[in-house]
């Protein structure tokens, strides 16, 4: 690899500060010179992604592309965005940096985990649910996403997400316990955290019998086999 | 603010990935937007500083120079590098950004810990100890440094560092509390972590008798400080 991956990030800071630890964690590596080389941009004005699909908020596209054309100015060859929402922009997107996206990554996790098809629960922020851009996404490969109840959503899911943001993890995870509870009622055998915020709450457990699905672990997996990994790059 | 906060990191990664996460932490943020713009290179290639102070390897002062300028570039205004012994080069480095210096973040956490002066005991790597840096920068502050024996240096804390930097984190937690231990024999009441590794295994505890200084955390704090909160600001 000549040039640097690119991180458009900051949305939020701490998922990026997290997607840059998991990047170094997956990568193998037996000294620093081993690490993939990252200009990792956290600019966390970026307007609300959420709010601005639900029409409540500006637009973060503008912010976006100069981030992109930032990092490619920069010498990035590939970037990724560690916020699930932000993909809502990822078409308008293209064209800039070759990117991957993380429902894509997200996918590829799901199917290293012998998950090939069926109910699939999904726990991500008003916008991207409403946005349907894991539906959207994923259509057609024989998953079929299982969303919180509006009500949960509005009351358990959202607040959490925005308290995560205000540094209140503690305060966010019962709430975000019992929608993944009530998910987990309507027959769903994994859930995907489809937030980068919510893995800084809630983290899978090899040894739990419904899995959850990082999606930031699986972006950053899905860097390293792009990248470096000559196995996982073959199975991608 | 206006203009990045820019981190030459990646020296190594895991320890970049830190110092943003406690930036994070250590910000006063309600919301994403309320958190410090950040452009953070993790460019893990950059040759090792230990080596290169030691005359074991290339320097990496091309590499610091050419990632201090890309970081101007992407509209930096004030720089950090989250490695103790990328210090040796600071003021090689001067002229081309502005930059806290990683020691004068750490005398101010030493004396908002009540720390005044007296014997100070230092972790870090073998460059960082045989260059001076720690002794050159706090030279006529009243802090004492107290260095690891030359063999608990080369045969304790050497290898953990670069055991950390292979992932081994475990392997190097037994043999750096030993180093640690010998330092404390020696009337040292607080000891800093001077190589940004050493936190991932080494964690300040609250009610610990013995002080741990966090160089990685001190630099976050110095960072705020100068860039975000006026109380802090002005203690700096």
């Amino acid at each position: 690899m000549s040039g640097f991956l690119g991180v458009l990030g900051g949305m939020g800071p701490a998922a990026t500060a997290d997607f840059l630890a998991k990047l170094v964690l997956m990568t193998p590596a037996a000294s620093d010179q081993d690490h993939l080389p990252v200009i990792a941009q956290s600019i966390p004005t970026i307007p609300d992604r959420s709010s601005a699909i639900l029409g409540q908020g500006p637009s973060p596209l503008p912010a976006l592309t100069a981030g992109l054309a930032r990092l490619r100015a920069a010498g990035c060859i590939l970037a990724v965005m560690p916020c699930n929402s932000a993909h809502y922009w990822f078409d308008a997107l293209a064209g800039t940096l070759p990117m991957l996206h993380i429902v894509d990554a997200v996918a590829r996790s799901l199917r290293f985990q012998g998950i090939e098809g069926g109910p699939i629960g999904l726990l991500a922020t008003g916008g991207t649910v409403a946005a349907g851009i894991y539906q959207d996404r994923l259509a057609g490969t024989g998953y079929d996403l299982v969303v919180p109840a509006p009500e949960d959503q509005v009351e358990l899911v959202d607040p959490s997400i925005r308290a995560i943001k205000a540094g209140d993890l503690d305060g966010a995870r019962v709430a975000l316990r019992l929608a993944l509870a009530r998910l987990q009622t309507r027959g769903v055998g994994a859930t995907v955290l489809g937030c980068t915020e919510l893995p800084l709450v809630l983290r899978p457990e090899p040894a739990a019998t419904h899995l959850l699905i990082d999606s930031t672990a699986a972006l950053a997996q899905a860097c390293v086999a792009a990248l470096r990994d000559p196995v996982l790059g073959r199975a991608a």
